[in-house]
């Protein structure tokens, strides 16, 4: 074989997508496997690539595809072109990663209009034969000389009423030549040529404009969404033509080897009888069921069911197929493992299992985080009678319902009213946020998932759906429109953001199954247990006994640790101490600036020890004999005092009308105004904090040791470690080190009890990263802190970031995806690497974690398993998920995520 | 030698002051070269480490100390203790680095009263015995046994009284042993036991307290002023005593081989007759000039000049020496090269040169930029009648003059009213910030260079001096004191920020004659230049001949570039293009965020151009034939705008008394929130400016081609460099490349010119630096903006780190310097290696600079030319001390400096 860019299908197998593209590599398999391929052959990636960098064809193309075309002229004892004896193929493209509808295809290329006037006198069927010129020159013209589709409409409409009739399927020739010879016409006015007459020059501009589409905007626009690279181009298939519109003997389908839905096992799919391509999925006319095509065609049905069974079995997996049948022999045109819901994902594993077919450890490769996260969001009910209006991206998961608001501000007011509301614009932007907090959910009509809405509000935890195209938002009107139906300001719709859907009115929403059995509301064994529940139970109960990376959660309070646990957590890896100064007990930081002097500071210190205190024992009695990783207090003093512009307002108000000010009320400004740093971000926080007020951190490992007693006392196993945040020198670590050391020794003095209190760092500033080795000869662990390093390693601040440039960004694929989801493994990665390196130098057993949002993300976490940290923290809702993906990350995959990189 | 803690004067010679302290290590070279010294040995350095370690002797030093004193005992053929014929010794500190005065020092150990008594008989002077007994036993008490020195004045004066004299030196016998038991009672009153008397006691006792001496409070301070690492330890000299105080042909001095001070040939010094120890520095005899000596005392003072000689050319520098003489023969008890100011430093390096005792090579080595910065500040005129008030550390370089205010409100409205005023205070915080930027100078009679008054102050530029310990500020009483003479607020002192000294009333200015020469408004061949400006000159361009390093100036205005020129500069290495919208043109940025569309917008950015044409014009031709690196807008747009906070307050009060509030007012106080970001230096600048309005920069490059093909008009030869900040990755990089290229061409098209103007990146994010292998594949040049990479890799804002923690920590010694002023190479430093390294993989000739302040700081260009680096680029000033220190970068010097790292 010494052709470049051709292959014919009986080369290759399914391993080969990089090169064939998927369709390609599976029709290469099937052939392998003796099933009934039409035969044709497959124009390489590497052909399209060329044809992206230098805009032509390679030069070496024409001729290997003159080559092919003499072979499957010669297998099939037909010609291409030639009347007597006609060979029709199809073009399609076939990408490595599916991109459903996203690409083009050219059917029944060879056709000419004297090809159809043989092709009726052979077949005795005329009408089939100019049906199948009409279908070619219809997406001739459409796909290659790019006649927009409403011109053909247009056409189409007027011959139909011409004609006398409803559906082109009710044309005779007549009326088929006359709509032919109409789409003819239009494309030659159009592009100003006259319509080609020559086959071969068909073939080769139907393969030009597969390899373009790879760059259509919509295509650009879906890889973006699913971080598909750009530059991997697509194969084309050229397969001989079946013809499914051939007689009544004849039909096209697809089918399912299990439902993809629901993961109900047999067989699921449609069939059309005398229909070709895309009619079925078209929805032009009724399918019928695959146990209906089985009472009307039994032979061929049986054909089916065995092609099936042995696709499953060779795949190992659901599959997908695209079949047609000519004068009742079957042919299958492609297949792939097909695509299915989370739900379906689990149960689909677990039953190949159990029918041997695959491993456990293969089940958790065919289930990811994300699925699992999916399952664990609050459900619509869809049960009742539902009208889904429309289904956009799901770009934020979670089930909202709310009163449409077109305005931001007016989502505002509308929320203080104690309303729920769902803002519903063309696209949001930064002057948005105020109503995007204020409201339960998103809806955007333009947009995906790395617009402006859709990273904003995964940011903020919010319910979004994106880029719903087929909703037209009327925002000064105060209304959008769908399909004809118009719904008003103030009307409540539904929307779901992990399947994209929205629904007109208030559905219920229920709680999800899946959780209710993670927070063992719900037994895996009860009879209430649905299968999908007993699916996720056994495989991250596999997941549990494989994976090597230990899960624990951040949790700031009792209530999270019991939580946590309960969902999984081996141990608190993150416990924020400043949270327990928020909210209500925020007067107590802001007593302590305003101390007039020692003995008041003193004090106020004091009642602080006695709140933390309790604090530390609640959390360390959920955690009794797991370990609790207590931060100590991290963020500038000042995010607890009310914000200088609020202040200076006040003030300055005051002042304009002579209003008295209060000495407390000028003791606070003044201590804000002293306080307020330019960029607290970088300013006096962290380890600095507990340099410069050395009785801050004190009184937190006072409280930590008290703590511990007590929980002793109450004949528990409280487990505490003590993190210091945003070290940067080992000098910094060793002073403070020696001070807690200290503390905690004359803490216990007297007490009778002994306790051994590791002293570990945060590692989140660059610096600490790559100075690693020192730090780690004054530390017990390490813990990265990637939200923090993520900033400072790429200059984003993240308080800031979703709502400026990171959007903008995304859209212009400057940064692929956004680095505070998911980990930036080649730049912010390195750091993580280098520290864990020199820090496995100075001990092999040094324990390292990582307790940043990113301990929770799938790709993330596959990371931190290869480079050999011991654990990840996340929020108590993500410990499920960093379990399952700890597990797979054992397995080596090779996720899609990591061919990406942040350039 | 088996020994291991001490060697006798024989052992080693200067290279090892590592192990024998500075002066052991120069002992040891004066008896290899055979000049006079007292026999002894050295305790080494590794004993007192060990000490302070373990707190404890090391368990052999007493076997060696016993074993050296033997040895010692044979060379004199002297007993220690034995009244017949009694050795006495003196311990003596000395470390590594000198720290004159800060440790201690015991004379005549090995005094008993027996041993007096004996040696009253043997040397026939009761008197001189009896001295010496009393000179043991006051150091004795003080520093052994810590008795405070104003408990053993409150009994000097007791003694003198009841004996009717004026000084010690007037007792007789009965006076001095009336004193001596006056010391001892007050020594056994105060510790609790009797005094010892076993002089083998003494000399174990007072080795311990020198040891302890390294540690005291004084010590520690000097050491972080001076940057001496505090883990070196001292060695202790135990040298036989040599009695200047036994007649009168005996006596002490202290000389010079040169005069430190101006760097004028010719020995100096001082000589006291009959004189012990430290009675010369201690002032309190009226002394002998050298000259007077040679009158007094030929013969000696001959033998002195011929030791001086010897010194000197073996040394083949400045010596200092401290002598004493017995009897009419001269010893020699130290030696070590001489401390110096800046302009004998210059002077004395090319004296050597011309004596041919040093090549100019070393002569380069002599000198270092801080001395060269120091001589190139205005100086004060002390050519008057000048009063000297007092002298505290130089902490702040620069001469100012102004009325003394103790307020920093104060100093802040005296400034206001056009007064220039000093600030004095105990010590600044950083409430007292407003007060240092009104001010003048500062001066503080606490801290030292490490003090928040010395860091804040070097950060603004602003002269201080600080520690001054000899004044009392009195801040509520309005005044200070010294020496009983009172400053009062309001009266005018002047103060020298170089040389620490304070004067009062208001001294002259005189511009410094080595900037005249800099700036080139003095010839160094001229009759008026001094010698210190022929030195300059002689030493800089050997420095210019041998450097490795190109040195470019920071410029942003047409001026700056004249300037930097004339200083040296070989090139614009940073022209920070946001400077020319500051000031009066700030407006122009105001309106462009405000502008109501596109064409208003494309308006305003057509009026930036031309000002942005003019500027660059003035800077090219400034620098015709040499490159000029520009910038392209780096800071967030906000800082163009007034600031949040004073337009709350506005639009609050203008509310609250219901005044009409203009329109433009409403847009501007709007876009300011809508810009606002928590953390300006994490946001929306540099690039992210560029990609988010492309226009902008697409403006910058316009305006450079116009520039550049307007000065080629005026027949210079423009070389501009276009340079882009704060990239984070290399597909933005590429985007503005690409944006910028064709911007480029678009410009040039038509007007009959070409150019290549080179496109290169910042490398100022941590992520660029780890990440630079694969930026430098699209640029063509990196210049590393150390000032924002150190922010980042350690999170510190440079905006707000000196005001809130850095003193701080300073002081804490928890870092040894600041990130800021000298390069964390340790941290920042890996950094910018490592993108070095990774540029030089891609391309062995890749340019590289660095444009931050460490561009012209001599420890951090000594890194930049070992690593490397192309060139350095500071402010034109600084210019001539980068050109001095890129030349002495070359000769791999060993600075102190670098034995510091950030930890």
């Amino acid at each position: 074989m010494s052709a470049k860019y051709i292959h014919p299908f009986s080369f290759g197998d399914r391993t080969q997508s990089d090169l064939l593209g998927g369709k390609g590599a599976n029709l290469a398999e099937m052939v392998k496997i003796g099933l009934p391929v039409p035969p044709g052959f497959t124009i390489t990636t590497l052909a399209c690539r060329e044809f992206l960098l230098t805009g032509e064809i390679p030069s070496l193309l024409p001729e290997e595809l003159e080559a092919a075309l003499i072979n499957l002229e010669k297998e099939l004892g037909k010609k291409f072109g030639d009347p007597k004896n006609p060979l029709l193929v199809s073009v399609r493209s076939g990408a490595k990663f599916s991109m459903p509808g996203m690409m083009e295809t050219v059917l029944n290329v060879g056709m000419t209009p004297e090809v159809a006037e043989a092709l009726a006198q052979q077949t005795g069927n005329p009408k089939f034969a100019w049906d199948c010129y009409r279908r070619f020159v219809d997406m001739y013209g459409r796909i290659v000389c790019e006649v927009p589709l409403s011109e053909f409409h247009k056409i189409q409409q007027r011959v139909l009423s011409a004609f006398g009739v409803n559906a082109i399927s009710d044309l005779e020739v007549d009326g088929l030549q006359a709509l032919t010879d109409g789409y003819i016409k239009e494309t030659e006015a159009l592009t100003g040529e006259t319509f080609p007459t020559d086959p071969r020059e068909h073939l080769t501009r139907s393969v030009q404009a597969v390899f373009h589409s790879w760059n259509s905007e919509r295509a650009q626009l879906y890889r973006q969404r699913e971080r598909i690279p750009s530059d991997l181009g697509t194969a084309v298939n050229v397969q001989s033509m079946i013809f499914g519109n051939l007689s009544d003997d004849s039909g096209t389908g697809v089918a399912f080897t299990r439902d993809p839905a629901t993961g109900e096992t047999g067989s699921y799919g449609d069939y059309l009888v005398r229909a070709q391509g895309e009619d079925v999925v078209a929805g032009i006319r009724n399918t019928m069921s695959l146990e209906d095509m089985a009472k009307e065609f039994p032979k061929v049905h049986g054909e089916l069911e065995k092609v099936m069974a042995n696709l499953e079995t060779h795949y190992r997996d659901l599959c997908d197929i695209e079949f047609t049948v000519e004068k009742g022999k079957l042919w299958i045109l492609q297949t792939r493992v097909g695509k299915r819901t989370a739900e379906a994902a689990f149960r689909i594993a677990v039953q190949l299992v159990d029918e041997g077919k695959i491993t456990i450890d293969e089940a958790l490769t065919r289930v990811g985080g994300a699925q699992l996260a999916q399952l664990m969001f609050p459900q619509f009910d869809l049960r009742g009678s539902v009208k889904e209006l429309a289904r956009g991206i799901p770009a934020s998961p979670g089930a909202a319902v709310g009163a449409v608001v077109f305005d931001s501000k007016r989502a505002l007011d509308a929320s203080r009213d104690g309303k729920k509301v769902i803002l519903v614009r063309r696209e949001t932007s930064p002057d948005d946020l105020v109503g995007m907090v204020a409201a339960q959910g998103i809806l955007t009509s333009r947009g995906g998932k790395t617009s402006h809405a859709a990273v904003v509000a995964r940011g903020m935890g919010k319910t979004a759906v994106c880029g719903t195209e087929s909703i037209t938002v009327d925002e000064s009107g105060g209304f959008f429109t769908v399909g004809g139906e118009s719904v008003y300001e103030g009307e409540v719709i539904s929307i779901d953001g992990s399947t994209g859907a929205v629904y007109l009115g208030e559905l219920p929403v229920v709680a999800s199954p899946v959780t209710s059995y993670l927070e063992g509301l719900l037994s895996s064994a009860s009879d209430e247990a649905s299968p999908v529940v007993k699916a996720v139970d056994r495989i991250l109960t596999h997941a549990d006994k494989i994976r090597r990376l230990e899960v624990r959660a951040n949790a700031d309070t009792p209530e999270d640790a019991i939580r946590a646990r309960i969902l999984g957590a081996e141990g608190v890896g993150l416990c924020r101490t400043e949270h327990m100064f928020l909210g209500p007990r925020r007067s107590y930081v802001e007593r302590l600036v305003l101390a007039e002097n020692e003995d008041v500071q003193r004090g106020v210190i004091g009642e602080m020890e006695v709140l933390q205190r309790a604090d530390f024992v609640g959390i360390m009695m959920a955690m009794s004999g797991l370990p609790v990783t207590v931060r100590l207090l991290d963020p500038p003093l000042h995010e607890f005092l009310p914000p200088l512009a609020e202040l200076t307002a006040n003030m300055s108000r005051a002042e304009a009308l002579n209003s008295e000010i209060s000495a407390r009320d000028s003791a606070v400004f003044a201590a804000v105004k002293r306080m307020h740093e330019s960029n607290p971000m970088l300013g006096l926080r962290g380890v600095r904090l507990g340099i410069l007020i050395p009785e801050l951190y004190k009184m937190q490992v006072r409280a930590l040791v008290h703590a511990l007693i007590e929980v002793r006392k109450l004949g528990h196993d409280p487990k505490p470690e003590v993190m210091i945040p945003l070290v940067a020198t080992q000098r910094e670590l060793l002073y403070l080190r020696e001070s807690l050391e200290d503390e905690i020794s004359k803490t216990l003095k007297g007490t009778g009890q002994s306790a051994t209190i590791p002293i570990g760092t945060m590692i989140e500033t660059p610096r600490a990263a790559i100075t690693a080795e020192r730090l780690g000869v004054y530390a017990d662990f390490f813990s990265f802190g990637t939200n923090d390093l993520t900033q400072l390693t790429w200059a984003f601040s993240r308080d800031d970031v979703e709502s400026s440039f990171l959007p903008r960004y995304l859209d212009l694929e400057l940064l692929p995806f956004n680095p505070f989801e998911s980990l930036d493994q080649a730049g912010v990665g390195i750091l993580v690497k280098t520290a864990t390196d020199q820090a496995r130098s100075i001990r092999p057993d040094f324990k390292i974690g990582v307790c940043g949002e990113h301990g929770g993300d799938p790709s993330s976490i596959h990371f931190f398993d290869k480079i050999g940290l011991d654990y990840v923290s996340c929020s108590p809702y993500r410990v499920p998920v960093a379990r399952l993906e700890s597990g797979r990350a054992v397995l080596q995959l090779d996720i899609v995520n990591s061919n990406l990189t942040l350039g």
